[in-house]
């Protein structure tokens, strides 16, 4: 509409999630005609992330460090290893604030349709970690789905063949949701897996 | 919580209109993780924009050219010139699909206590324009708000004296509208310009 380079502009905004051609249109035209400044400081901000965050040497959660900032304070606990699927997960661990072990991130789940194996997902890094005597409790944070159990297992399985204890995350209706909202599958669980109190 | 680079990277993407801070979470971890191809191509657009795109000799919209694709096109009439506030009324007008004269961009309206003066607004540029006899009608569409119609008024009254014809885009109830949303300013203005049918 535009020019070629307000358009090349508009249509890379589309690689954020959430983000259509109109939201597009929108962010473009605001950079361009109020904010060059923020605009600047975002380009420099991709490029130097794309170039220098890669992946924490211990736990494989993005960092630009040789050690992610989890792993490198002395306050949490290196005995408690919780494992997930994404530094997303990480994130919101942290911000639910109580857990004060560190994290292996897998980057994914076991998926043998897409080729994914055992060793794209870190786990020979995670068994020498293991290995080390460091690790007292993994605690299995894969997400509740079918692949996330699958990976679960196999993970279970071979951490406990090193005499590491191996826990799995609590599942069962979310606190504060309401039981008519909760989805069959869920509610089910929550029942077969139903406390004494 | 991760690291600096990836800190600044989500304040940095803060910069976007409608983006908080959880979104601007998400659209960092999605670029690292999933797509940096797209991210070093955003950071190519953004620098890129910011370097290179200006205003159009002609009608100040955005380009990255001496004159924009509308102004540059021979099938555009450049006797009718439609005087908006910014580039985004220039493509709502152009995504409408009808219109095919040419635009001059404010880049704002008049605002005496902000200090945006006539100059500010191109005003002198626009003068010129009309000056040369090229253009045979403005049709003013800055928005309907206080600002926007003393701007018009100021405006108009310019073009009156070089003997332009001045015409003012139609104000009433929108198009597929339902009267009982619509704010009070908007009916009685639409009542008081009522048309016979
Ligand atoms: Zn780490
Ligand atoms: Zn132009």
């Amino acid at each position: 509409m535009f020019s070629p380079l307000i358009d090349e502009l508009m249509s890379s905004l589309r690689c954020l999630p959430g983000v259509g051609p109109k939201s597009a249109q929108r962010m473009a035209l605001h950079l361009l005609e109020r904010d060059r400044e923020g605009a600047s400081r975002l380009a420099k901000a991709l490029a130097e992330s794309v170039d220098g965050v890669s992946e924490c040497s211990r736990c494989r959660t993005l960092t630009e460090e040789e050690f992610c900032t989890i792993c490198n304070n002395h306050r949490r606990l290196k005995s408690l290893l919780c494992v997930v699927e994404t530094p997303a997960d990480v994130l919101a661990i942290e911000q639910a604030g109580t857990y004060k072990g560190t994290y292996f991130v897998l980057h994914g789940h076991l998926s043998p349709i897409d080729g994914i194996g055992p060793s794209d997902l870190g786990l020979d890094q995670l068994q020498q970690l293991l290995s080390t005597g460091e690790v007292e409790e993994v605690i299995m944070a894969t997400n509740p789905t079918i692949e996330g159990e699958a990976t679960c297992h196999y993970i279970s399985e071979r951490a406990k063949k090193l005499q590491v204890t191996v826990s799995r995350i609590a599942q069962g209706v979310p606190l504060g949701g309401e039981l008519e909202y909760i989805d069959g599958g869920t509610l089910a669980h929550a029942f077969s897996s139903r406390q004494k109190i």
